[in-house]
């Protein structure tokens, strides 16, 4: 029998799974930081609930079984089974709603470079009972900000906009009933030519004036500031502008109240997220020196969140990161943000097994201690354990010997600068602890 | 469409999911401190990977299906993806490797109280090549040990046995063809009657003497060392059973070193373990009042993990920890150890939108400071927002009005004590780390 895995699915080796971990722990500490309660939902659900919301697209890629009489599915993304969740439990739960969950989900698509079939997904999501607040969209920013910033990784800009923004120009604009394929393609406008954005524009049956207006708009830049400046000269006397407008003033100004760098936030009028879900806010991510690993947390605002489970309406705001992918893309160009290659800040080794006894022990006085330590156990040449401990990549060394075993001061090799000293058992856990 | 979850699929409030996280992450931190380093293998393998060593009730409960042209199954534990990952990394792994792994696992068993489809499995493995140090044995007890310490659970205790002695003494019996019946049979002792237990060594061939002396052998009893010396006085001339007894007292001995109570360890020659897979040192642990639990972490010593995949031979020692199932009997019978209902320490409400600023502001700079902190942004009456920190079970409530964002001393109010203070950001850091 040969041993394979899945093709699309990663597999890692320690060092890169501790790396992994602490990425994925930075998520969850911030998520909490932020007052977000954990969640788990079962990753195998009955298909019809997975499949109650989607699309032809999806269907296609969902992992689905029969077993017994029962049709299921693997779930693939972590907002059904939340929407779901609140039309099961909205009467215990307490509005409003701040969840987190982390999870593995499904696609099976062909595997392709950076494309995988199992995959992280990070959510968080702010539900409330029949209207959510905007200053929560200012919050979402100021958590995706704090994630990223504690990743410390590449400098990274958030995007944001108001899907109300554009929908009341195509009103103002007279193709109010073209805004699901118009918003559809203006997500599309950086991956493709600027003629081909028109041509598809004429396609859809814009008229020229419609099609340069449009563009015009999508194109406002500068700050901030003068990006708001620009839309209230505009002076549309349309409902939906005018509430996207203010909406948007709120987050900028909120965002700027909680503390967020003007550099890592900009108003994009081109940024509309594919799905018709979105109602509001709508953010996208980026590094700014790697726009090729594409928004690596999106996000917005709705107005519904179970419409398909429950009459009762759940206003919600979320972002999602893919850890998974992202990880990936991060790894391939060497970005990944390198602690440590061992969860162990010390590896003790013996001289020979007459010294097994005081290995143990010193061990666990160090554990008590809460610092995470390993003994290596096998006997073999010195020469070989010392080539073990460089290569788990320990900080730190004890070496246990005769002398060390009578004195119990015990030899402490830090493995960087090769300096080695002796000390005794509480010494040596302050220089591990420190 | 109605929302449903599938039976046998544990889905939690948020108040029992920080209760269900916290075990989680104890468990994982003490893996980590003894040395572990994380491991996380697909949900989904090739059918064939998994089934490569399963016998027929395995197959039955497995959820395996057809994508493509491609049998697929969901993992039913976590050993058999650790042999396949060893099989297929072990050129780039460092022996002795050391791993832990928490994730779900999948078994369609018949719906029942207390059982479930899709649970947590939290293992660690200690795998080298050829040949493994018997210390780790006595390590694996103190991981258990310290465990169960850190869940703050009720009393518990962990039983150990060798499968060598049993194996040598039916060997000195004549009886060792029988081995894996008589083993597989010893593993149930406690869950029949003796009547039954005798019946059925009968039925396998076995003699009145045999019967007698194996009933004799399994009932030895007293404190660690009174046994070890009735085992001793045994006097038995056979490899196996000397072996055994060398290893087991080897394992005492250094459990003793690591400083592990007495009252914790506890020799029981009835322990077997069913599977045949494992070939030395047993584990299982119970709770002293509660033995209905049945064994709450077993695992033990094998030969040979990847056998099936590879001709290399790499013996280990393990256990799991059926977190699921634990924590479901601990909700059962209230033994939870609830710590928090929420991961706030405070909630920030403001008594009417004018100071939403002020709030938001003062969050952000608690939070800078690691202090987890919602916000209620919602407005309505200054009642239900009482009665919103009360449901939640926040321990602090911070309460901002005009009197407060005009001194910037914000009330804190203590929510068990119902203390209320007037403290400066600062000031409110210092209680809500302390």
């Amino acid at each position: 029998m040969t041993a394979r895995t899945l093709q699309g699915f990663m597999e890692l080796l320690p060092q890169e799974q501790i790396v992994f971990n602490h990425m994925k722990d930075v998520i969850a500490h911030t998520y909490e930081l932020f007052g977000f309660a954990p969640l788990d939902t079962p990753v195998l659900e009955l298909a019809e609930v997975l499949l109650s919301k989607s699309g032809g697209e999806t269907e296609k890629q969902i992992y689905a079984f029969k077993k017994g009489d029962t049709d299921l599915a693997m779930r693939f993304d972590l907002t059904v089974p939340l929407a779901k969740y609140i039309a099961l439990y909205n009467n215990e739960l307490t509005f409003p709603f701040k969840r987190y969950q982390i999870g593995k989900v499904y696609r099976g698509e062909r595997p392709q470079k950076g494309r995988f079939r199992e995959f992280y997904q990070c959510d968080i999501d702010i539900i409330d009972r029949d209207e959510l607040n905007i200053v929560y969209d200012a919050e979402v920013l100021a958590v995706i900000y704090t994630v990223f910033s504690k990743l410390e990784l590449p400098a990274f800009k958030i995007y944001i906009n108001n899907r109300k923004l554009l929908s009341g120009f195509l009103e103002y604009l007279g193709i109010a009933d073209k805004t699901v394929d118009v918003l559809r393609l203006v997500d599309k406008i950086k991956k493709i030519p600027e003629e081909a954005f028109l041509a598809e524009l004429a396609d859809l049956g814009l008229a020229d004036k419609a099609r340069d207006g449009l563009l015009e708009f999508i194109k406002i830049n500068g700050t901030n500031e003068q990006i708001i400046a620009k839309l209230e000269d505009f002076n549309i006397g349309d409902g939906l502008f005018a509430e996207g407008l203010e909406e948007l003033k709120t987050v900028v100004a909120q965002a700027q109240n909680l503390g967020l760098p003007a550099a890592n936030i900009q108003i994009d009028l081109s940024i509309t997220r594919g799905l018709d879900y979105y109602t509001g806010t709508v953010y996208e991510t980026f590094f700014d020196e790697y726009p090729q690993f594409g928004s690596v947390c999106s996000g917005g605002r709705y107005d519904n969140l179970s419409s398909v489970f429950t009459d009762k309406k759940f206003p919600g705001v979320g972002i999602s990161i893919g850890l998974t992918r992202l990880f990936d893309q991060l790894r391939a160009n060497n970005l990944l943000p390198i602690k440590t290659l061992t969860p162990n800040k010390a590896l003790i080794i013996t001289q020979d097994a007459a010294f097994t006894e005081a290995a143990v022990a010193l061990a666990s006085k160090l554990r008590a201690q809460n610092i995470a330590v390993d003994v290596m156990y096998r006997q073999c040449k010195f020469k070989k354990k010392m080539e073990y401990a460089n290569k788990i990549g320990v900080p730190y060394l004890v070496i246990i010997g005769e002398e060390e075993a009578k004195t119990k001061l015990y030899s402490l090799k830090d493995m960087a600068s090769g300096e080695q000293k002796s000390l005794d058992a509480a010494a040596l856990a302050d220089v591990l602890l420190g």
